[in-house]
């Protein structure tokens, strides 16, 4: 293993040690498989009783593009496709899964990661203006990820527009929650986990990256998807013969408000690394509050930073100077986050941003 | 969870607690992501060694419909399909991931799980001799499963026979090893590990059934295969985020003979029961020597076992018999074993076959 | 080209004369493309008054392959597959079309190329019993094709039971009608054009085979699969451009009765051949009465007949003796019937069947 | 019919009397079905000739999007997508249908419809330095149009760089020649059918649009996409039952230069309304010389145009003018190019544009 301290996503790390005493405490126990046995069940109740909907299906898979293309696949029919922003993770980071699938990913322009209720309503506009309209793929569902892969998330308002757009236009609308946590533990943030069941038709709660070893939560309102959603999950590939490995997750991660908590964790720990780049007069990329940081950092600091702590490489902006992100997680140490804000400060002493 | 002891698969407890050691062990190490840490490489290592080939790709995937699908849709044409028994899981059991990745399974007629290379020569000349065969889907793949869904084993003849056949039609030959370790620990078997790779041009090693929480390696010899075979598990939703967590149990199965050693002591535990049944006058739906039995019961015995031991139904008989099938495992505890074989004994006392 | 006269299949010649006759007539006029033009329209009103049915949707498509492809693709979720008979045209010989677009062809036996209502009922009951059911292609369509590809008709009974089933059991009802004309026009038929709309969720009218040069008119009774079926027809390539010369054949077939007249002509030169071959005592491999014969011929005769007549080598039934398949069609002319029927004789007065 | 005069397009009319003629004169001969008759022999040597070149393999097609459909997914990996201008066809224009077929098109920009060797180059640099590059689709075929969607043309110069940059990254090039013939006889063009044959991997030339009632002529010199193309042709939906058609058609096309002389006439009468358009001031929004031609005119003289000639609108430019697209072909009557000149120097008379 490398000695850096890694900063530069949030999976490097196992289990919260209370996932893994669950694991090891249960792990000789028999149970049926496919997610039919009383763990799951049991995560089901809580994540229920966490979004305040007792008629929500919940179905724990085992990653995220595994998930994405699960739902979307199981959604559409075969000449629709899936309205996204451009940088939507859907759109470049899982190797065509969802073309795989049949569906085009039919992308928005954004800045920020995110993609607003005007720009959906816009592209059905013109969809529906085109007199050729059947010779393009069908917008039938909006993907949005909360956070963004830019680290930024919506608020309760921009959500409801694009409820309400969708509710127009006969959309679906399509959560992915891969770090759902840290998106609802940041500052600015208005919006619940209960919010995301009622403005959404399906989202889903990832524990990948926040605090499980794996898996994501799909939580089903609509009801035209909750139907045969099983035999999807078992078509592709994500249904675990053990399966209340996912269940005792899910279900330590919403006893005593283990998901919140861990999530708020990583936000402190970013927001202290963001507050030192902020004296530090570094600028970022763009503006966020959760645990994703897109610092814009001279390339001889970068140097330097890298030679202790592994960051990732975003984008070059100029001959001396690049944008990095800086993830931290439920596991981040904050011995680790204090020897990065040292670093930090030496280098702002010696030379200017 | 259910009081009942349970022989109805092999996948019903958690992992070897050595395994569990190890990730409790490894639990805040942080490494990168998606099966390129310093666990996985060593796991491979090892693997290449058990195949006596040090020129093999191993990848870690995390469950077999995923595994057979990604494999399969990596390997064919659109216009190629593969052939396989009429009871092979991907034929029966995968709620049709193979065509969902756009491919025919062309099944082949067996009684007892396998598949003779006469059949597959066969159908390769049938297919030859069509007029209209571009009308026809293009056999490229021979999928068989060791041990397979009966129970059974192919002889090292018969593999070799296989591979003889494929190599004179230009066939793929891949061998599902989800219950690998329960076949070659079979007292019948003379095929090595090292043979599931010489003989075939892709096979994976079953983690999930043997001893792991989950996972599978696939071995890949052929040179076509090896190439961009990660841009298919990614696209296939294989690629563990904490892609360590495959690395890691794969390297302790591969270590200190772990593998070898827990299938041997499922076999042991199938061998008495199979003893009992035997004593018994049970007869058998199908011979097998491996982890899966397939014994015919009366209906009034299954009734009465069925109150203390959950097993797997099968089939209808006649009026008053049923198989079922009873599973052994890495897991399987003595205890329950002579639970069970009392029990028969007890039946059998009591009433004839 | 060949000087053998042609029996082997039904799409050896162009197009009925009035349909060669309205090309030309028409050739230099301009339309708009893709169906929408105004001899489509026409054609649509004629095929909703031949089925008696004002509301249908008919649209047009290029041929069989493409048509079924579309249909299923179109009214199918990617976890359901189709019922067919083994010998169904989607299950041998469209190069695995149906797979290509995510679905599972689930094969029923059959002796005459048709399926019974007891078939699909058994299949459901099986799937529902399945304890593992969702890890089994859902069955949610069952695919007849009427003449099946044996030659065989279902009757109205037959049809109705059918009918009765899959509503029963929520499942669509496709009805491949490539040779429909031959099945309608036969002597034991009492199914009609309007039954076969009233009777199933979708089917179509074959074009290629019975008069047109090329084109199938799909007749859609479910608002269902009425719904966004261009955006299908477009994405499975089958909106010809210049959809017109679609319009306009069907056109002509629904004009003056002239696609019951040709079919009947078919039917006609087909049974003087069938009562030949009665005469001589020739066996056949299946009883029927549309344009297709399937007579079982000693190899002697065979030889001799090829040598004028192209016939479709069906399958070897002992070392003396082989199955042909005889098609006559629209096209037929008599003095080859007289030709063919005329060596039969001569061949039958010289050696025994 | 309407009784405007159509310019919207390319494919209002029927076919070239010629082919007509043949079609009828052919009308009851007996040939054999998909492509294996007297006719596609005779039509592929006289392409093969063409293109200077023996080896090359050629296959009639029905329609465009079927031959992109069938092209794409026969010639690339799951894992793989096609590089393609923004304003591709196979991006825009056909329901998805690579996207059904598995594969994400992997947009470039464009004004004109072209894309360079160095945005290609550019790709494949950004694609093998991504670290993640695994999770993205791998680009492994370049698709263009010539003439482009735009009606722009690529010089040999430009042909040859793609293909040398084609070269460097094993990628393939594919040539969409729906209107082949009309770029061909461009005045600025200097690439010949020859060079289409000898860059590319594989292109077509266009039916449908030059002259034929329906059919894409692909031709192919790469062996690899040589080897089993019928079978992709016939899953794919785009083997004719009556192949002959095709045949018959391209094999008039390709006698006495019928191709090149119609496509000429198409060329001339656009270069006769570009020149009225260039008189009357009239900005063009691409410049372009094949038969395709975009003015941006003020919506006043468009509305009265549209009194009487149908055109394609294109795209909004501002509040008083809009880009619209006219097409000739080998069916434009010059009476109907006259009459539009005309009514372009009588709205130039009346007011500005």
């Amino acid at each position: 293993m490398t000695n850096k301290i890694h900063f530069q996503c949030d999976y490097t790390e196992g289990a919260h040690p209370t996932i893994i005493e669950r694991l090891v405490s249960t792990n000789m126990e028999q149970t049926v498989g496919y997610g039919e046995d009383a763990y799951c069940d049991a995560a089901r109740n809580k994540i229920r009783l966490a979004c305040g909907d007792a008629d929500l299906d919940v179905h724990f898979l085992v990653g995220g593009t595994q998930t994405n293309a699960t739902v979307i696949a199981h959604s559409l029919r075969p000449f629709e496709g899936v309205l996204a922003a451009e940088t939507a993770h859907i759109a470049v980071h899982e190797t065509g899964a969802i073309e795989h699938a049949g569906h085009k990913v039919l992308t928005l322009p954004t800045t920020d990661g995110k993609i607003s209720a005007e720009q959906v309503n816009n592209a059905m506009e013109a969809h529906l203006a085109d007199s050729s309209f059947e010779h393009t793929v069908r917008p039938a569902m909006v993907y949005i990820s909360f956070p963004t892969e830019l680290g930024t998330i919506y608020s309760k308002d921009e959500l409801t527009a694009l409820r309400t757009t969708c509710d127009k236009y006969g959309l679906l609308l399509f959560l992915d929650g891969a770090r759902l946590g840290y998106g609802l533990a940041a500052r600015s943030c208005d919006v619940t986990m209960s919010d995301s069941a009622r403005l959404t038709d399906v989202f889903y709660i990832g524990g990948t990256k926040v605090g499980a070893l794996f898996g994501e939560a799909v939580v089903i309102r609509n009801p035209r998807i909750k139907m045969h959603f099983r035999y999807s999950i078992k078509q592709g590939g994500g249904m675990l013969a053990k399966g209340r490995l996912l269940g005792l997750q899910f279900d330590t991660l919403f006893t005593n408000n283990l998901y919140a908590e861990i999530s708020a964790h990583a936000i402190k720990c970013a927001m202290q690394i963001q507050a030192t780049l902020i004296a530090c007069n570094v600028p970022f990329l763009v503006e966020t509050d959760t645990n994703q940081l897109f610092p814009i950092l001279p390339n001889a600091w970068l140097e330097e930073i890298s030679k202790h702590f592994q960051l990732s490489y975003w984008q070059n902006i100029d001959d001396t100077h690049s944008a990095v992100r800086i993830c931290t997680s439920w596991a981040t140490k904050y011995e680790n986050v204090e020897a990065l804000i040292k670093t930090l400060c030496q280098l702002s002493a010696q030379s200017k941003v």
